[in-house]
Order: structure tokens, then C-alpha cells, then sequence
């Protein structure tokens, strides 16, 4: 008797993780790979962290932690926000997660019945919309463009009309790298508390700006999750470690959640992470590395025909509309992976429909090899008809 | 405006991670603990390997894997089935997890529509049903007792005479130690092909047995999901790293969720997972400590009033009827804890009726740990009236 799959599992893949998987098949047959589709950093974490990290692998069995995160990397985050935002968080309304994927998981599962619906951008990280269908919960697309500088501001929210359950924002965004301004996120903020809207503020890339910073949305209001994680500005993909900022009455639910859920996040991650606020320093040196990759694809694209972009306020990605090109973005990057090198992630994979004739291009690399990538790119595009 | 917390994030709470968090409390006041509460080993993964994880910690970033993990690691776990269980499994249906926490989330989300009922054991893994009701999956309790050595066999099932999509069986046991005989586990495996039930097999104590190995349901079946972990035989329960062995059909939409759900598991886990397979020897040895640790108890238990237990086959717990002092284990745990300083698990963790008058102890410590925790608690009960 064939079992069967349910529904919800017939999710949409993460485009970006399977040209990952092209990537790595590209590599391990002796061709060149350009890295701009995966969201990561190319440097890890600080040397300084892995040395005392060494030192705590011989002392410690590295068992399970409290299910919330060790006390002491919850400190460190709630004293990072004050440090960051002048705002004052009481460790105890800190969740350390496993990734940002992992709270995703609880925040939704907490916030959301079946049957909600919850507002998203499009462009937007494709994860939300799969995760959320996933939980049973219905995510309704918000289409956003340059007006709005790709955010649902509370102009568009209004001019949509739809009723809804939540809101997801991100700031700075993923495709686009836009970031909104203080004065629109707090009336965000306000307008979500006075319709019942709960507001997931996911600030992943906080940290990663070239002009103003970021503003939390904990400064405005004490009703929304705050999701965020060390894998960005901190440069910890792989250890799959975040952390939440959430009301106070949903702390316990949360705690419940997730150890049933998770038990606890990686415990050496969880030092990793503890350690690395004392690093910070390096890490702002990372940052003026993306603002250099920035400049250079901001004067490399243009010259390579590609000129319908908005400068990324944040994060490390350039969102460039390439419909004089392709309508397939999906065939359009495979085709430039094989001929090229250049592993880019397709619009489709944020966005699908406007995103078919958009590509996402990561510059969180090291500038040698961006300018390589650059160079592959435009020598590939100068020979598209 | 208050905003709603979802009734599905209102799970009970996993009790052991609360005892966990107790403990952690009653350590830091400088108050002796004896630790038979969580299910992990005292003593981490094999010295040798985290030697070569230094290493790969200054030569690697540490970023994304691929999502179903890396190839490496799928290959040793497949190879790991043809030693252990002589059979042949392509590595392509091995799924690299964030724990079996993980797995379980992927499984029962891929395998189970909302409304769906899923059949398990009482007493078991009490995260088993909050995992499945946050994903709106309906638990179906099947009482089991020492007649068929707390294992819910076809004939317990053919007897509920209910109507399951699924069935959770975990052989070893949590919290009993019991194991299914390996023509009861085929039976079983039929059972369900004939009936449309979708089997998930938690074999997460694999390696941990006391007389003869525990079975794997992939031998009997290709339907069943797999589940396993590297946190108790390969005492790495802090890396957050298990896996699956899934039916053919089910990879790719298990490779989109888990893209969606989780992006990868944690990167140096799961290169410590790839090496942690050189070191079997070492293993072992400590499954030897274990069933000394076992002797121990199922002396001196007797000798401080307690009587009524089925001597565990593999696992590292023991699950006692304690009815004779209590039909409250969450209190009289609470009161073990304060007044003798030994954690253990209420039974009411893992059976919400039954296991009022049962209590879980793990003996997965060392031997002198284990010895003084018995020392403290026959001391304890000998005071009790």
C-alpha cells in the first residue's frame, strides 16, 4: 500500500540551497565557482573566538542546555540592544533559538492558528510563505516595489485593505537590502497594535548598513517578536544560532514550545555566541568589506547593461531587475552558473511572479573574489545577444 | 490591543528540561545535585575527535551545508546500517538533522495532514504528542504494561481496534528501556503496510542494549521513517545532529521542507558526526559503564523499597512504580530534588495518567556519580514514612 505525503510538505524549494547544491556539484568536478547566491559571509567567526572555543571542547561534554539559552549569552544579547538601540530588555523576554529558522518555527507556531493570515512582502525571503504554509497558516503576498522602497509601509498596508492576523517585516530586506526609517517602522508598529496585527520583526541583518543604522522595532512597541541571529553580521551560518526578543506573555508558552521542539540550540554555538560580542570590532571591519563589494557592483553592473536596481540601504545582496534579459530568472541563473561560474540566486526564488525577471546577487564575500565574480559576469553578459 | 497566543503553542512543558533548569538552579546556589533526570551521558564525544574538530575550526568558515547534509556524513551513517544491521541502504535516503528533535518535526509534517491521528505509547517521549498537536496532528495514546514489555505490538493494536494514520514506536523505550523483539518489530511492520499506518520508527537508543541488539524497522520495510540521533550512543547530545532513513518518495519533498524549515544542520556537528564513527570502540566501553550502571540500580532499588520495574533492556533509563510513595511524581520529585539533591523524572512527563505514580531514572552518568545519587536517595527514602 503507497503511503501517502502530506500536503504541506509539497513546499517549494529554497532555490538559493539548491544552486548551493549545483555549486558544490560545479566545484567538486575542478570548474570555478563565483559564490553570489548563498546569504553567508566567506570568513567564519573571529579567530579569537575559535582559540577559546578549542579550550572549552576539552572541558566541556557539551551536553544539553536549559532549553531557553545559557543565561549568559541571553544577558549578552539583551545588554547588545542596549548598546546598539538605547533600549532596555530584560534577559528574561530573550529566547536563544536554533537559527533564525528556529524561530521562525516558534514564533509562528505561537502567534498563528490554522487558517490565519499573515502579510509578507514580495520580494521577500522565500522561507516565510513556505514556512508559514507548512504551520497552516495562509501568507497573503504584498506586492512592494521601489515606491515603498520595497517595505509594506503602512501606506501600502492601507491601500492593500486586506485584514490580517500578522505582519512580517524585515529591515534591512532580503532580496532587495532596503532598509525603513525609524519614523515609518514606528508607525508601523502603531498601526499593527491598533488593528490586532501581530508584527514578526525579522532584523537579521541588522548590523550590516552603509548609511544610517537599523531600528528595532522593540523601540516602539512591546507586542512584536523580534527574530534575529548570529549568522550575518556575525558570520555564523553554519552554527545555526539566533535568538528572539518576545512579549513577556509569551515566554513561557515558548519556553514550552521549544523544548518539545528543539530541546536547546548547539551548546558550543551557544558559547560561540556568547564570545563573539567581544569581537566586534573585526566584525565592523567586515561591514566596510561589503560597503567596498557594494561600490564595486554599483559601478560594474550599470557598465555590464544591468541599471534597474535600488542601492542596497543593508545586507549584502543587490536585487537587479534583468528583464531585458530573461523572463525565466530560474533557466537564466543555471545557464550563467554553467557558462559562467557566477552562482547568483533567481528572483523567482523571492518573488514568483515579478521575480522571474530578477536575479539576487550575494557580495558577501571577500572583495578579491567579488571583483572576480564581477569580471566573470560582465565578460558573460557582454556575449548575451 | 492584547494579541492572542495560539492554542498550539500551549503545550505542556517537556518536565525534564524543567527538572534540567531546577537543577542548573540548585548547582549555582553551590547545593549538590545528582543527576538521573536528562537522558544524556556525562561525558562528551571521544577525545580524538574533538582533537581534529580544532582543526577544522581554524581552516574552516563553518558555513551552510547542503540541506539533506553533507555527503560525507550521509555515506558513514548508510554504512553504519550495513555493519550494525547488515543491510544495504543508498545514501541518498539518509536526511541530516538538527537532532532527532529535527526529524521529528520533518517527519510528522511530511507524513501527517492536520486531523490526522498518530498512535503511540503511554508511557513514552512525551515530545512526541506537543510536537504532533503543534502540528495540529491528533495524539492517540495506547496504554502499554509490562504484558507486552511497554511496546505497542499488534496485538495491543489489533485489541485499541482504532482507526491510526500513523504509529511511533521506539525500541529501546523511553522512559522503560524495553525493547521489541525483532519478529514482533516485523509483525509490526506488516501490520502497518496492511493497514495504511505510517510507521516512524525512534530509534534513538540503537547501540545502547544490554542483551541482544535492538532491530531496525528499514529491515523489515521500506515505508517506515527512520529516526535517530548522535546524542546517546555517540554521547553528543549538545551538537543538536540526528537523521533519517526515509523512503524513496519522500526525499526530495523532505529536502524542500527542510531547505524551508531549518537551511542545514549545524556545520561542525556534522563534521564531528563523519569523524565520531572512528572511534566505536571507545563507545562501547561506555555502553559497558551503562550496564554497570544498570546492575547497580537493579540492586540497590530493591534494597530502598523499590520493587516494581521491568529491568531495561537497552536505553540508559529505568521507569519505576513508585505508587507505594506517591500519585503525585511531579511533587515528589520536586520534594527528591530539594531535600536529597536527585533529579529524576517525574513519570507524569511521559504518561499524564499512569505516570503519577512512576518516576524515570536515567543512569547514563558515571559509575561514582550514579553510585552516589544511589547512596543519596536510599538515604532519602529510608527517611521517608
Amino acid at each position: 500500500m503507497t503511503l501517502k505525503i502530506a500536503d504541506r510538505a509539497t513546499v517549494p524549494p529554497f532555490i538559493v540551497m539548491d544552486v548551493l547544491h549545483a555549486s558544490a556539484q560545479r566545484a567538486a568536478q575542478g570548474l570555478p565557482v563565483f559564490h553570489m547566491a548563498a546569504g553567508q559571509p566567506s570568513v567564519g567567526i573571529p579567530h579569537g573566538v575559535t582559540e577559546r572555543l578549542k579550550d572549552l571542547l576539552d572541558r566541556d561534554p557539551m551536553g544539553y542546555t536549559v532549553s531557553l539559552g545559557i543565561p549568559e549569552l541571553r544577558q549578552k544579547i539583551a545588554d547588545h540592544y542596549q548598546t546598539t538601540q538605547g533600549v532596555t530588555i530584560a534577559p528574561e523576554r530573550v529566547v536563544v533559538t536554533t537559527g533564525s529558522s528556529g524561530a521562525f518555527i516558534l514564533a509562528f507556531s505561537s502567534c498563528f492558528a490554522p487558517g490565519d493570515r499573515v502579510g509578507l512582502a514580495a520580494p521577500g525571503y522565500p522561507a516565510y510563505p513556505s514556512i508559514l504554509r507548512s504551520l497552516g497558516i495562509e501568507p497573503v503576498r504584498i506586492p512592494v516595489g521601489p515606491d515603498s522602497r520595497y517595505q509594506p509601509t503602512v501606506e501600502v498596508l492601507e491601500k492593500l485593505g486586506e485584514k490580517l492576523d500578522g505582519l512580517i517585516v524585515a529591515s534591512p530586506s532580503n532580496p532587495t537590502g532596503t532598509v525603513m526609517p525609524a519614523d515609518e517602522l514606528e508607525k508601523l508598529c502603531q498601526w499593527c497594535d491598533a488593528n490586532g496585527v501581530r508584527l514578526i520583526s525579522d532584523e537579521i541583518y541588522h548590523g550590516i548598513t552603509f548609511g544610517d543604522p537599523a531600528v528595532s522595532a522593540t523601540r516602539f512597541s512591546q507586542t512584536p517578536v523580534i527574530i534575529n541571529s548570529f549568522s550575518k553580521y556575525f558570520c555564523m551560518t553554519g552554527w545555526r544560532l539566533g535568538w528572539m526578543v518576545v512579549p513577556e506573555d509569551m515566554v513561557r508558552p515558548i519556553e514550552c514550545l521549544t523544548q518539545n521542539l528543539f530541546i536547546s540550540a548547539p551548546t558550543l554555538s551557544q558559547y560561540a555566541g556568547t564570545l563573539v560580542f567581544d569581537h566586534l570590532e573585526e566584525l565592523e571591519q567586515r561591514v566596510q568589506g561589503y560597503a567596498a563589494n557594494r561600490a564595486l557592483l554599483l559601478d560594474a553592473l550599470p557598465a555590464a547593461g544591468i541599471t534597474r536596481f535600488a542601492p542596497p540601504d543593508g545586507a549584502f545582496y543587490l536585487y537587479a531587475d534583468v528583464s531585458h534579459l530573461t523572463n525565466d530568472s530560474l533557466s537564466f541563473c543555471q545557464r550563467m552558473l554553467a557558462e559562467c561560474g557566477v552562482a547568483a540566486a533567481p528572483g523567482v526564488d523571492f518573488d514568483p511572479i515579478g521575480g522571474q525577471s530578477s536575479v539576487r546577487f550575494s557580495f558577501a564575500r571577500d572583495h578579491q573574489h567579488v571583483k572576480q565574480a564581477v569580471e566573470a559576469l560582465t565578460g558573460w553578459l557582454n556575449r548575451q545577444s
